[in-house]
């Protein structure tokens, strides 16, 4: 089984997408989850480019990285400089980096027209500085950047770079698609073209402007290229680098190439997670492989199918990629779906309950709730369906007041009057709008009779208006996401008036929590 | 030049994305918004599944569509029924669409496994459903499911099946890689080998679970495939469907085929945001070609080359897809920017006034404001910097009780003081929700002193949590949409406070239609 290497350049090309900015403390604690992941190779950065990547390099030595070696990048001398005296060569050797990345032009173009030097002079600006590198004992890979359109444009000189660098003793020639617009079939044919003239290890950078990068990736290894760039989650400039999240299982299980070591693949899922929290990014829930819709099923067909045998509606195992199977309530389901998701209940001989459940479900989504964003609102319907339900108190009211005077910030208050087992309580609390004074007021409320809810916490709270044409008088959507020590849920509420809306999903959230705690137990 | 037709499944297979629930309202806008872009078949919906799908396909036949034909979707004929008696196929001819599009399976053991039924009886149900429907003189689309792990499985039962549904007359032959897992070399071989077969025209329809599906869609058109489906921003169950906004440029401006009528292609970045804000999901910033930062620079490197020559880091020119250019915001292009958009003020010479209006954006849109989408808003701070506004009104206060008593619905009102010239008004209103009662209450106040905000009337109204993770303590952006008889514009409000953000949003709104009416008059 052919070995394929794997390059992460996320501490690299991944910080230079927008709105992403790694600190120090980041970039080494992503370093550690890339050598759990048993990632062969991690560019920590530019060392010439910034005080935070100078103390990377300097830090890093000190974590006892057990398979990954550090690479540090820049780029080749300058034009018309000696390479021992290139200030960028010298801060790559100051790295101290088992591995340095090059960076140089291979489309005439750019040599011409950006850097405005000869195309000689170019080529010398690659081989000096691998010759000098080679000499400090670095393992060099050479990044010959443009490359695909440089090899459009003039054949015979993009060749000549890479070979030339080849000679000069390049330990990989790594191949980019810099501008990431090339097709996949222009990808093998060129790459199979480069073979016949290289004999380096071949490598592929490939960015995604196409939304091609994974494909380029794979149709580069079907015709050689032993070593893959590309960055976890493929964050990168413009629209990214190959994102290695579904490189690697494409290699692994679909292509049966040996990567990673140490059977990282199961921590797949949990270091793109980990790099979108450090990098304070939204998860992209249906992100192949490892995005939390990845296997999750909606359409009822499906959902029958997929209980029957799982290859119906999946590629792979979610297992294999640390990911897991997900079952959703929507309109769309059927029964089978109904009884997938209640399985607790007992529910298979009552055909007529389930339809009931099933009907239920329709005329809430026709009315604007959204049941598979709030599993823990489906589960109260299901219990008040089934007789499984009691109220854990009753409100009387709730006032809620925003006032505003001249250009000052507004008050808000509410008060909360409830009702548990005939012993009333009228509570009130300020807040920084009507839904968290409401809340705050609610529990505070309710904390005398169910001290558990302490333990409860609200995570996320999210507001859709569903019929916006009809603007402030719209109907909306609020969902509520709560978490106490073990577990998150999801509530819902709709109507014409936010604040109605906010206090549905509010109470289902409570009344769930103390089901989990009080009732379940009984069960 | 050949001819691509594109079928946009957003509003079937997309709705079945987690997260996604289109309203009747919004499928229809979507259903105009997809003909404007010049897309030649729209599949509408189940018509069985649900009621919302029913009077889809009945409102949807008041639209006066240019180009697109809008199309039902469903199941061959049930095993052992009779087509003419078959309930799904019923719905499909009650919907009245030209096109009809029925799915059927072409893995054998799917038939054997899921359906239970013999090879030979799910031919006959495909034939059979294909024979009935174009008895009824409907164009009919036949989607083979799993068709490539059908082929791998059973190479001629696969064949059979699309040869047969080819025989009865379908009129397109779509080869679905339900499950996404084929890779982009395996299509093109399959594809090869159905086209030897098979002389309908061909289809392609891949799901996205390898990260591969716009790759799979290309190599299938590389060898023959002349009907491609896919939906806006690649929505669609778990991973999603091949997204048209990245199929379709690649397809027009790499591979020179011809798609969408009328030019479309510019309009592909906004039908691309319009699909996101419809669906309540945020833009992926990274999104190929249509994202907003699918053009941006960041490296300082590459904004000096492309200044220099813009194909030295851009594929394709960002207008041919009605996308634009982002340069990090320098002091220079800031600038440049904000010079664009307030030419009717003639600040040129003004240094100093302009570097005072970018701070300013720079730090609202640091607070969390988005002046792109606000540009009300934005004239009326540049207004407030250059000393060209006045206020048309000073809030004394205003007031917003919402209440409710045990199960009932809960009732709104506010009250608003307001001075226009020392003159005090008090008003007050009831309203569906808070915000409503609010903005219902204060033109009640200001119509006695400016009657043409009788013209006036809100379009839209969004709310988005702005820092998430802090729950119902949490930060939102309120845009409101508002229009008269020549006019939209939009306006922005930021706090913690969702009343006080809605205000400030609704006192922008209404100040914008006083200036344009009184002050623009007097300039």
């Amino acid at each position: 089984m052919d070995r394929i290497f794997i390059y992460d350049t996320t501490l690299r090309d991944g910080s230079q997408a927008e709105g992403v900015s790694f600190s120090l403390q980041d970039k080494l604690a992503i370093t550690v989850k890339l050598d759990e992941l048993g990632i062969d190779f991690i560019e920590g950065g530019f060392p010439i480019a910034n005080p935070k990547d100078e103390s990377y390099f300097k830090e890093v030595k000190s974590l006892s990285l057990k398979h990954s070696k550090i690479a540090s990048f820049g780029s080749t001398r300058k034009v018309g400089v000696r390479t021992e005296e290139d200030k960028n060569v010298n801060a790559l050797l100051f790295a101290e980096t088992p591995v340095v990345t090059i960076v140089g032009k291979s489309w005439d173009f750019q040599v011409t027209d950006v850097l405005k030097t000869t195309l000689d002079e170019n080529v010398k600006m690659v081989t000096d500085t691998i010759l000098f590198l080679k000499s400090r004992n670095r393992e060099v890979f050479f990044d010959a950047e443009h490359f695909f359109d440089g090899f459009k444009s003039n054949r015979g000189y993009a060749l000549k770079v890479i070979n030339e660098a080849c000679s000069a003793g390049a330990d990989v020639i790594v191949l980019c698609d810099t501008n990431g617009g090339s097709l996949p079939d222009e990808i093998a044919t060129i790459v199979e073209e480069v073979r016949k003239n290289n004999k380096c290890i071949l490598g592929i950078h490939a960015h995604n402007d196409g939304d091609l990068a994974i494909a380029n990736t794979i149709m580069a290894v079907n015709k050689g290229v032993r070593h893959v760039q590309g960055t976890i989650n493929g964050i990168g400039e413009r629209c990214g680098n190959a994102d290695l999240c579904s490189v690697i299982p494409n290699l692994v299980l679909k292509m049966g190439y040996h990567c990673l070591h140490n059977d990282g693949l199961r921590k797949l899922t949990e270091i793109s997670r980990y790099v979108y929290e450090t990098a304070n990014l939204l998860f992209r829930t249906n992100q192949p492989f490892v995005g939390s819709s990845a296997f999750a099923h909606k359409g009822g067909l499906h959902i029958n199918a997929i209980q029957k045998n799982k290859v119906t509606y999946e590629h792979i195992n979610p297992e294999s990629v640390g990911n897991k199977r997900k079952i959703l309530i929507s309109e769309l389901s059927g029964s089978a779906t109904i009884l997938s998701k209640t399985e607790k209940f007992n529910l298979t001989h009552d055909t007529a309950l389930l339809r009931s459940i099933l009907e239920e479900v329709q005329n809430l989504e026709n009315e604007g709730y959204q049941l598979e964003s709030a599993e823990a609102s489906f589960e109260l319907l299901v219990r008040k369906k089934t007789g499984k339900y009691k109220p854990f108190f009753e409100l009387e009211g709730f006032r809620v007041i925003v006032e505003k005077r001249e250009n000052g910030l507004p008050i808000t208050e509410a008060t909360v009057k409830i009702n548990v087992n005939n012993t009333q309580e009228l509570t009130a609390s300020e807040g920084s709008g009507p839904v968290n004074a409401l809340d705050t007021a609610l529990r505070k409320a309710l904390e005398r009779f169910y001290p558990v809810l302490k333990d409860m916490k609200l995570l996320d709270y999210k507001v859709r208006v569903i019929n916006p044409r009809s603007a402030t008088a719209a109907k909306v959507r609020v969902i509520i996401e709560s978490k106490d020590k073990e577990n998150v849920w999801s509530t819902v509420g709709v109507s014409g008036n936010l604040i109605e809306a906010s206090w549905q999903a509010l109470v289902d959230s409570i009344e769930y929590k103390l089901i989990k705690e009080y009732e379940a137990k009984q069960l």
